[in-house]
């Protein structure tokens, strides 16, 4: 089976934030020299996320961010975690580590409005995104 | 490495539902002839997702989609993108557009009550499943 | 491809927690002897899923929780199904059945601070995940 590692190095700028890496994931799919597979795209961090979504009006970035903040407020009392980040926590578990892509012709097979996305809950940092192809 | 990417076709009647999806995916992995490997399930959509849960009682799947709603609601009024769908945005980032589950023996190992569903947020609309199998 | 599947057996002690089984995911990795690829973990229960999140502070854990048990409560009154467990039907939707992360050098790829966590949301049960290495 032929295998694939690449680290993005990512800097956020802003305390929650959704920035599009399709490209970079992209570049590490040409890099693998994988046709036929699986791409996983995966964040090494407790208080941030990957996630797949709209590509095109930034506007549904911003009312994502605001549904999660409506469904899992930053600002509840009940939150026991000293470091006032638990709501972010709580994010990264609601969107998830980790997402699938299929690998097919060497393409990303992303549908046509789609763009991947780390999702920023507790920036800014210096974050990475690990990029698995496998095939 | 043995790889499959077979592509479901999947016409959607409400405006929310769940769509199980099951014997198609398996139908995929049977094709496939792949014995020892990888399932990944894909929505290549930004207002629907993948889920796996009850496959009896259809009561589970309103609840679910009730749930959601309640978490996040369809009609917020803070929502900035003019398409009247970004709750549908937000669901599928909750959701998740990609599942993977285990096969061995030719045969998708999900649990006893498991099924694989397809999560429409904003239909109806012409949906497409990307099932990759790998092995 | 080598492929390894191991099953973990996991009795649960409470309504709802979350249990980290990161040293016994590590153990299949270890046993598949598989340098690099992917390892899947999977929950094959419909009121339970897979999380990664914070390994050190057990409030995170409390934290989490509560935030989904605010998004998606217990006793929400429009609940349609018999069994009383609605709630974690939906739990499980949100968090999901499986996670994906990457293996190489013969090691799971997590960052610093994560673990993985089986969340269950309608225990005490026996339970069982799915360790999947293919690489």
């Amino acid at each position: 089976m032929a295998f694939h590692l690449g680290t993005l190095e990512l800097p956020t700028t802003k305390k929650q934030q959704t920035l599009n890496i399709t490209q970079r994931v992209r570049a590490e799919v040409k890099a693998s020299g994988i046709e036929n597979g699986l791409c996983s795209v995966f964040a090494p961090h407790t208080t941030a996320g990957i996630a797949i979504n709209e590509n095109t009006d930034p506007d549904v970035q911003t009312d994502i961010l605001n549904a999660l903040e409506r469904a899992v407020p930053t600002s509840a009392q009940y939150y026991k975690h000293e470091e006032g980040n638990a709501h972010a926590h709580a994010k990264a578990v609601v969107v998830g580590s980790s997402e699938t892509v299929p690998v097919q012709g060497g393409k990303l097979m992303l549908g046509t409005w789609q763009a991947i996305y780390f999702c920023e809950f507790d920036g800014p940092r210096n974050r990475k995104v690990l990029v698995t192809v496998v095939g």
